[in-house]
């Protein structure tokens, strides 16, 4: 099932620049760190890696404008950006992987679920009554679709994915192995006022008890907008009244944990291991480096940009740069360690300059 | 499959007062900020949302004690504590995924598995000979159940939840999406002294190096007490030689990761992405806000409340409030904020002194 | 099932010395906590538990060399190293939870599929064509392997467990519950300059936007080498263009996410919650706590150390010990601390100080 392309039209995929035979074949995208054989499309955008080439038995490679090319090629591509050049190569090059059009035998699809045309469903997949499954959608096997749930067109929907009961997946949504959309939010109340609460009002917890903890239901759902994806392992938890819900375009990495009722906008992209607290509202946009933690009601500002490990206690206004636990400005962050770096050298100084004071006093007594 | 409700049978089970109308129907809970129908139940506890109700088509309502309700109503309730009432709301509307009675044709249920009355197994569930599933269960499609495990009445398990072999599920407990209980715990040790214990003996790794890693297995499970809930993709160890221990009513979160040998007491709420290392021991009614990692062989008092991000390295006593990386009372993070605030304040306060003390010792030697 | 053995039979294979009768018969391994029956040999190395032993009816035991027995015991096994001598007991009373030999009729193994000898292949099982299982594999329930996938011979996959197309498992792994091997990368790029760049060239988001977030496919695999463990719910994303490795002998426990690209080395430990971000590189025997986060593109030296809970921001040479968020040398973390708590008297002695000044002013003045 290899692909092969000619590097003329790798280089129209690419809008890039042929150099020497565009007739060339090439049906892999090979590290020039490695030994390379002649079908083998060498990456060497990054001039650093220019020299690996002309030891690696590569013929073809790509590479950035203005590269100085070994005699060894016989055929190279020039590209402008080069990790823009190589989101278009991966997805010429990609392989989807194969589940065979149509129900598998071994699939259950409850009566009164819809299934589109050119669906492939693949064995030990669970569809319950209600739910529908758009045009084209690729269902791998063990998946799980709850009543109500549905799944907008072109969807890829890996093994282990849940999606429960009246979730909607947008249109070319892809999510990850053993992503879990639309389990019960995490919503408990005391009968009277609870532990938490008290710390909040009075800084203490007091004398305050959590003696019985009783369960909100979640009503809500989840909604996916289109071309969203949602890494491995993930959670995005069902809102309570209203739903939880991504934006169209939005990237989600693996071990992301979405509470309920939380708002994210389009095109973000949420990190691996990050966690929304309920109730959050993020805007368009923002990029959340990994392990972030955003606390519950929170609202974040359109294109803010929030370092990794970090912790959001508060609201920040667009185009944020923002780092640390809590959260700040970055530059304040940086000043932040600086300071406490400078705590030692305050110290040696204070005392050195107690000394003088010291002796001016007893010159001054004298 | 919608529930209809007059608006006096809703007040009976929130324990709230009619106005207006009570043979009124609802069959949804609404949010004010939607458009509503004649069926819809409009949630406005919080005074500020009242506004919207004359706007929204809103015929009914669920207010706070002495609102002042809009003209356009034609029934409400008042409640006191609204969050509590919200419970019982959602609860009262909360629809029951439904899975088919009796064994799923594609379930596979081995020989000496005990399975009570009542009992719900969906398809591509699994369920090893001497597993206990006890009367009115319900186990969602695609789950797993080792050999000698249980799961006590009432249980809901959704899909993709993993029970170990010989691990305990108590009475009414809920499982949700991918959760595994009882995997095995990870603990190796080195026929020599390691890094870690060299490390922890001398503060330097020295010339340690872990060049064998033997691994202990676990001999012991993991036991849920009754109306626990695990949370989606959540992980629980199962103990070397005794179990990890989840006490009665304890809620946990989505990503919650609690490793081998710990207990945690009753009735306590561990937030998403929260870690608990090998042998901690949790008290009752112990809140730990999201992602706080609390460190191996910790002991951590009754009714204490962990701010989220935290990492608890220490004991804590009971009614404990802590929070920060190591967490320290929350008046002394608060504390060292602020004093970290006042460094650079500081740095320029001691220039300016030794600016005057100069000035003094040049005054000095005139 | 129970496993029997005669004291003399355990201390062979701890590598202990019998003291008292060799003949008695063990058949589970116990806490000295708990009361005890007659097959039950009692752990009690840590010698303040030893007292334990005359009141719980234990009459044999595991102690430390040179422990003073109790009269009521009939055998005793003297060990060195307790937690190595854990580490044998331990595997010598493991019972492996069974599956039977040969492929359940309710699994799927496509034709095109290599399956070794002596396999056990449970229900629920799908396995791609092209894939290959080595010899004396145990596959539970509801496991996924992709499309030129392997599994190394001796292989323990755990229900739930997925390994996507062409990823490469080695000898002897252990693969936990709903681990996911071999998800996408999660790599986008925006066609122009995106506001991640921007804030790492200029430290401010500017006018970026994130207009279009464009998808770099992941061409590469995971490459597990052989004796690796994989813990519950972990992620092992693929590589790009080459694979994402870990070395043979390396543990990973639960809930780790390893992004694309990274190479981990052999005989490492990553606790619980830990994130590596992409294309970093773990040398070898390093040791990482729990719920630390390592940036893209850093390198860790062999033999390091990292405390739980620290951020990883740059390179660390071999042997390290490190902690914190950025993590920095332990003794500078432990300082870092020292000086923040230092910042108040600080305050105090500078106030006092300039009072000492301005009193030296006004005599000056006189």
């Amino acid at each position: 099932m290899t692909k092969t392309f000619t590097m003329t039209a790798v280089a129209e995929a690419l809008g890039g620049k042929v150099i020497g035979d565009g007739t060339l074949t090439v049906s892999r995208v090979a590290h020039p760190g490695a030994p390379c054989g002649p079908g083998d499309l060498v990456l060497a955008m990054d001039k650093a890696l220019l020299p690996l080439l002309t030891a690696n038995g590569a013929v073809s490679a790509i590479v950035s404008e203005g590269a100085v090319l070994p005699a060894t090629l016989k055929a190279a591509i020039e590209v402008g950006r080069s990790r823009f050049a190589m989101a278009k190569l991966t997805r010429l090059f990609e392989e989807v992987v194969p589940v065979a059009k149509g129900i598998h035998p071994l699939a259950v699809v409850e009566e009164g679920a819809e299934i589109g045309k050119d669906v492939a469903i693949g064995a030990f997949v669970y569809i319950v009554a209600g739910a529908k499954i758009g045009d084209g959608c690729i269902l791998h096997p063990q998946v799980y679709i709850g009543p109500g749930a549905s799944v907008g067109p072109g969807g890829l929907i890996y093994s282990g994915v849940r999606i429960g009961a009246r979730c909607k997946v947008g249109a070319r949504c892809i999510l990850h192995f053993n992503a879990s959309i639309g389990a019960d939010g995490f919503s408990f109340v005391t009968p009277q006022m609870g532990s938490v609460e008290t710390a909040k009002a009075t800084g203490s917890v007091g004398t305050s008890s959590n003696i019985e903890l009783v369960r909100i239901a979640s009503l809500g759902a989840v909604e996916l907008g289109d071309d969203v994806e949602v890494g491995a392992n993930s959670t995005i938890d069902r809102g309570t009244i209203i739903s939880t819900r991504i934006g169209n375009g939005t990237k989600i990495d693996n071990q992301v944990q979405i509470g309920h009722n939380v708002s994210v906008g389009e095109n973000c992209m949420l990190c691996g291991r990050v966690g929304i607290a309920g109730s959050a509202e993020i805007g368009n946009r923002v990029v959340i480096g990994g392990a972030t933690g955003v606390a519950d009601h929170v609202k974040i500002g359109d294109d803010t940009v929030i370092m990794a490990m970090s912790g959001v206690a508060g609201n920040l206004t667009p185009r944020s740069l923002v780092g640390g636990v809590p959260a700040k400005p970055r530059a304040k962050m940086i000043q932040d360690m600086f300071n406490l770096n400078r705590v030692k050298g305050l110290i040696e100084k204070l005392a050195a300059l107690a000394a003088r004071v010291e002796a001016l006093e007893k010159q001054t007594k004298d």
